[in-house]
């Protein structure tokens, strides 16, 4: 089969690599309809995550069908259109019995595109397939469904339900990356009062406000204002952390209100600076985390019932085979608006429908 | 009457100043009986807290009689033996509806022996009496109840509620004066497995261990190490941060576990280095806050009940009269062995039952 | 002044009754703007809440004007137009501490138009008047504000929050009467997928489509069924009683999955069957309440954004002086249709409006 | 091998049954070391639970050595010694994944001398054993671990946290049989300030006070007064039913305060009347509840802590194959003074240690 197949920083190509078999009884194998990029394969090329060796397939989204399962999967079969969620779950350990499969110790967590062969392939191994695929409704495209595998979870379960978003509530999501938007579309759910998105970009700050934001402030015309103009000098109930750079770490604990909750989302790669001096006594939460995609089946649902704007998300597609492509878009969103861009997605639901 | 009056950055004096009269129809007069010095009063004498204005009666923790209550007042009467809070609560604004009495936005919140006059002293006015003053059970003695003015409520709610200990948990608290050893001492109400008390002073780690803690550890003796093998290398559930610098909260980041809980008591006064590179993918909760009492019927209960080693804290008594020594005493804990200095108490109590 | 007398069980009057007079420092007077009748009134109308003493002026929701306060009322002044909340909250007592001001031990929690002359006059005394009224922004015009001062605090708190309604669930509320509907109404405020509404009379079904509910369900055609239908065989998460009958509150413990919740909102006359014998195993949870009023200020906000559909309830409005006439008409709903009867409400912002 | 088998209603017998094999990957066949007999036991045997079909044997609660394990068991193998706990978890339906095992829609939940053959016997088949075994401490004996299998989570879950027990509450367990008991044991983990056992029986009621009741009642001599006179008048923040009859449950909702919560955990098999003519009003919470058995992993924690008194409750020991003596001796507990007999247990022990 093709894979897009990592070779060292700054290396990838789509070529041809062997086709993935059961090893557990545990193992789904799934042919992938669609997939997407998202910015950590970026950073895996850049060579950020040293432990993806070279040699392994990326990608950590799909939907797909699956083609064959071991002896011991219960909940799906062959022939299934499922979702592959990028976190992977053995369901026995302390931490998938609480739910946390973002933490799994049983050798599920985030493995798929890093530890372990990933999605951006014809077809992908997907370990624990009980726990770590999701049958889907037929009423929900397969476009949609892959925003599903990490970017809503993702932003749903880190931003929204760390942060507590509760009705009435004022919203800050500093950062309107899709990882950002996707915490607005989900963070309506909860019926603040108001969502101020906070970015760099007018292109993105559009977005956000066509995703539900009620206000928007450039980074850098002194948010810190408006926010305090809007909540009486109070600051903000919850901020959502979408960059992942200290300075907007830092903008979010300086406008957050006292008894509020700061909730990072954004991947770091160097410490931030945490004014204690100031927040020690503010009772402030500050939260952070890895999805752990105990949501998807809720998310799914309201997709299915038409309540989430996956869609508007998604500003480019492909062919499958056009990886390499859709690398060079997604990489340059500066200059392409990219947001999400989805491979195979609607060629794969006109085969799907084609066929039944 | 006399009082404990600031006069700038190391000036300070028990002498004569004019007597509290009631201002508001809220406010009472309260005869002091027993009282207590706060490291936080040692921080303004120091110069640290710049909003203490010179000629200020110092100290925000008292037991007494109630002498005097404006018209509003309706919980309490002369003559009634009462705690005096570290937080007055005005009761009416968004905080104080919420129970976050320490964020008040109407006129209270610490304000005892910071903006007005405070309890270091022979009468004190507290304002908004009906939720700043605790009527005291008989059977809970003035020593024991000063401890409920402040550390012990802090301990408890902005360490172990915060913290969300459960039964079963390990607990970690960094830090083993005063507040740390209230945390251990209300940690244990959740039937922790363990508490593992972490400081410098053989002292303080002694104390510890008398307070609750199954174990303890020298900080200059990698405790990451004993607490990892105490843990089976997941760290600890609840970490409690007691100190106030950045390099004890920057231990509390390293030895809390996946999906755990950092509850910072102490007060700090520089900036602390969040490891975000590590921490963003780690589940980790993190809270600040000030001491909002709400927690101080339950705790009167509790220790009317016996069930809290308040007078375990007490190392050094005084008479009132006494406070210029008894803060030379508290000063150099280092040097005395002082964890909490009570003034008045046992002679108030006595006469208390005398003219009973 | 005018007022809207109970003289014993069928008898009450608009009449002639002595002003109000401020009679405690936290008293307010109200000039009554808009106000609205309750489903309680017509119970106290026929003699079902003993309580309730012959010459007692009627009604617990308003919206009006602050005419004079006593000394110690901190939050409003006279000129304010503010919400008169049907629970008064003495703000000192545990009960008030915890924000449950329902149950008040220091004279408040239901007592106006119960313990005290109530709200359906020109004016009315509101104890306790800074936890008791609400300023009100401009926004909001007297006609929706009114629906806070009861149904929509009680579908919200004793319905929606208590029973936990999550994104996704399955949501079946039965009764669209007024507290139905506005349990409907407030339900959405969290995502649920669906809302089930069940009644008998096809014109509160069809209130209960307008107002957001999914789906419809006459009682006598099997309910059970369809929810059965919806769920995949499992039962609804969330069921919300708004009847007050034993058999409508054994038809939501029949048709709840096991490990969700039943609100009961309703009031009742007479005991249900609870059977255990069926519960037991169910993970079921069970709660009852009345309204504490602790979200109005967080209804107000949605109110002012627009995203609360009050005036969809109001079906009838009338002058101030027409009460016997508003009385008759809600008092016949099956005939007239009637949801919610306003008096006074557009009168009153008119005349608001000249007087600006 | 020999097992407890039920013949229907009336009979039983200990007898020759074939041994059990691995029939699925995820089965474990536990050679069974200790056992206990259950309440619902003497009910399965009057014939009041009529899925149990005559040839099962009987009993759910064991410890044991893994002897055989399918090939998909990753976290026991042979030699392991285990709990087996009452619930089985197949791990990847909705319920499991939250944790809410006995309501496990995959095939487990209470089967294990239920739907299938049980562990009164030499040997038992487990299902699912990665979820329904539990690796046991050596610290913790035979006899004090098989009280972990059902009595204690059941009265720590379905009581005391479903009942939401705080610091400083008021605790009323009504019931003083092993569950009862096992429900003040621990109740006390979460340091209420008393705890109230209500029952018939003198010895039960002599027995709470062992395991920490602090107060007792005889059920005839109106102890609505005694929990009014403690609390106030405003009677009980938690109660607990321990009885599964109309008359205690009806009792819990008597005594409990407005806003507390009353945690059913009594087996009913009759209807209760639920007094909603009073009960509307009071923000009373009732939960009912099978046991998940998620908290198995931390009570054997506080177990192997020394920190459970369960051995407190074993009042008989006897050999395994002396099955039928020991039932005739739990079922006359009135004569008897049974509460926990244990079959097996030290000799099991005694062996391991020869072994070891």
């Amino acid at each position: 089969m093709k894979g897009y197949v990592f070779h060292g920083p700054g290396q990838a190509a789509w070529e041809e690599v062997p086709d993935p078999v059961v090893k557990e009884a545990t193992d789904a194998i799934v042919r992938v309809g669609a997939v997407t990029i998202c910015g950590t394969d970026l950073h895996i090329l850049k060579g950020d995550v040293p432990e993806v060796r070279p040699g392994t397939v990326l990608g950590h989204e799909a939907v797909g069908e699956i083609v064959e399962v071991g002896g011991d999967v219960r909940t799906v079969r062959p022939g299934d259109r499922v979702l592959v969620s990028c976190i992977s779950a053995c369901g026995r350990c302390r931490y998938c019995r609480e739910g946390m499969y973002g933490q799994c110790r049983g050798g599920g967590g985030w493995i798929l595109g890093h530890l372990i062969d990933g999605t951006q392939a014809e077809y992908v191994r997907v370990p624990y397939a009980d726990l770590s695929v999701h049958p889907l409704p037929s009423a929900v495209s397969s476009e949609d469904a892959v925003l599903l595998a990490d970017i809503f979870p993702t932003a749903y379960e880190v931003g929204v339900l760390n942060g507590k978003v509760r009705p009435g509530d004022t919203v800050v999501v500093v950062g309107a990356g899709p990882i950002g938007l996707a915490a607005i579309a989900t963070a309506r759910l909860f019926a603040p009062e108001r969502i101020v998105a906070v970015d760099l970009a007018p292109s993105r700050l559009e977005a956000a406000r066509r995703l539900g934001a009620d206000a928007v402030a450039d980074v850098r015309e002194a948010p810190e204002q408006l926010i305090a103009d809007l909540t009486e000098g109070l600051g903000a109930d919850v901020v959502i952390e979408a960059v992942g750079v200290p300075e907007s770490f830092e903008l979010c604990t300086r406008v957050v209100r006292p008894g509020g909750h700061v909730a990072n989302v954004g991947v770091h790669g160097k410490p931030a600076t945490l004014h204690l001096e100031d927040l020690w006594i503010k009772n402030v939460t500050i939260t952070t985390g890895l999805v752990d995609t105990h949501s998807t089946p809720t998310l799914l649902r309201m997709a299915s019932a038409g309540r989430l704007p996956t869609s508007q998300l998604v500003t480019h597609t492909f062919p499958l085979d056009q990886m390499e492509d859709a690398y060079d878009v997604f990489k340059n969103a500066a200059g392409t608006g990219a947001l999400k861009v989805v491979l195979g997605g609607q060629q794969h639901d006109a085969v799907a429908v084609r066929a039944a």
